[in-house]
């Protein structure tokens, strides 16, 4: 049982799913994650030969050995399809098949299979009549909310537009209806013609540390064209799996093996999201907001985007 | 040099304070809080004997022996006074003379003494003609953002209205608007009728478990008159000190030490803002979001209210 509930004196929208409380914790503590970790481990399970405890395949990609990405339902789902009022569908997605994987180490094709699978399970999701939008995101590190070390994204369709995707849509159509250009087209040539934010830019994605996010040292990747998430093409995609497999290399060397949540931002269903362009965000989880961000929703920054930028461009 | 910049997707205000980076640490890592801590210690900047290590005294309460509570400026200021866009006061208000005493342990003359100098700062930075708005928050333990253990809270004044104070005065508004009533005359009185989120029902002031929040185990202590923070009265502050004696106490009971961020939210000077009454929020750091949260503005909470306030009620 679901419920949704209102935050009366804010609006913030919350879900009550009280069986993820049961949902099985890998032993790990912030300091000491599990360490000297292999390809397989016989008690997770996301590993090769243990599949009879991630059943519900939804999708799966093979080489010439076995599968290499995977899937499932989520046994433990934030939404599901018993109620109208918050309905949704939430699988988790197998990044790789090796339990030792993580996005510091993966090849560019590990990544090409996993963004794949991104796009198959998002196109899946995003035909459902009943739902309005379909986010994908991923925890690395119990800090960042994961509780199995294997590595893993995950999908979550719902009948609601998210509050935040609203207030970037909304911000979008208002910025074309004042300036006659497109809000996302603008920070793309901003920042290239201004240059020292910028990580990466490549022919179809910019990536770049924003002049300004809540979460320092936030990085995002910017899809140039205006396209919906389920039409990346496969050449696109071989891009992005580059850019990723740079990034992580990168970012490694610098912060070595740090917590981050990534997310990326759609165009919600039958809306009017036309001037929105798809976005990932890669927030790392080094630092802990205090009551003045709480308080206030403002939000503090002591290092500069362009100081970070240098740090990890490629 | 302070720098205010907007995030243009989305509109969250970030300022950019880059000396803050350099305030220094107490040596403590998440698990491992400095501990065996005497009422004492030679190296705490706001230890009695120390003063000379957090000059620039602002007020102070003494009894017969020496000072109790003591305000000072914060050296690393978020704001400061020194530019007109961002303009604003920041000092360090030190909870109690005792480096070992916490929320968990203070007694309630010490709360008390703690609430006089809140209300004493408030009043003093609330009157500068160039400032909207005054935070009082407090971040207990470093996950909660503390860099120095001496208990300690914070006060700020801020030339700009913060985002989520503007959303709960709008909230309050459009609900006169719509209802004739007061928002928060009618949580207090549904609360009051529910009663099971009730923590405890004095004579100025109701504790409770929201219905609804973000974050899971937040209480809210919320003002039944609608006063300005600067107009709280003596007993009024004194019954206060009860509930922060009690609840802290049953706190400790159910969770030990646990991290936790205080804040309380206020009017705004010169607003529209009759329709809001002042209230607390009590957060504790147990949880982390996750990439779900993070990217859709929705929260997800596994515990129902109604149990957490059982626990703790008094």
């Amino acid at each position: 049982m679901k419920e949704i509930r209102i935050d009366s004196i804010n609006n913030d929208i919350v879900i009550f799913a009280k069986d993820r409380a049961k949902r099985p914790m890998d032993k790990m503590n912030e300091e000491n994650e599990e360490k000297n970790k292999n390809e397989y481990n016989q008690k997770c399970p996301f590993c090769r030969g243990n599949e009879i405890n991630s059943p519900d395949l939804k999708f799966k990609i093979e080489d010439e050995n076995d599968w290499v990405v995977r899937s499932v339902n989520n046994k433990y789902p934030i939404v599901d399809k018993f109620q109208d009022n918050i309905y949704g569908n939430h699988e988790v997605m197998i990044d790789t098949y090796r339990h030792n994987g993580s996005f510091y180490n993966m090849s560019e094709d590990e990544f090409y299979n996993m963004f794949l699978m991104y796009r198959n399970r998002y196109s899946d999701f995003i035909k459902d009549e009943k739902i309005k939008y379909v986010t994908i995101f991923k925890n690395y590190l119990r800090k960042a909310g994961a509780s199995l070390n294997h590595p893993h994204s995950q999908i979550i369709s719902i009948s609601i537009i998210p509050p935040d995707i609203e207030k970037e849509v909304n911000i979008s159509r208002k910025y074309y209806k004042d300036n006659n250009r497109h809000l996302y087209d603008d920070i793309i040539k901003n920042e290239i013609e201004e240059k020292k934010r910028v990580v990466n830019n490549s022919e179809n994605f910019l990536t770049l540390v924003p002049k300004s996010t809540k979460y320092t040292g936030e990085i995002r990747i910017i899809f140039k064209k205006n396209i919906r998430f389920e039409d990346i093409e496969n050449n696109e995609i071989r891009e992005l799996s580059k850019i990723f497999k740079n990034l992580f290399s990168n970012i490694y060397k610098v912060n070595g093996d740090l917590p981050f949540n990534i997310f990326i931002h759609t165009h919600p269903k039958n809306s009017e999201s036309e001037y929105l362009n798809v976005h990932i965000h890669i927030i790392p989880r080094k630092n802990s907001f205090g009551g003045f961000e709480l308080s206030t929703g403002i939000y503090v920054s002591s290092i500069e985007p362009e100081h970070i930028a240098k740090k990890i461009k490629f």
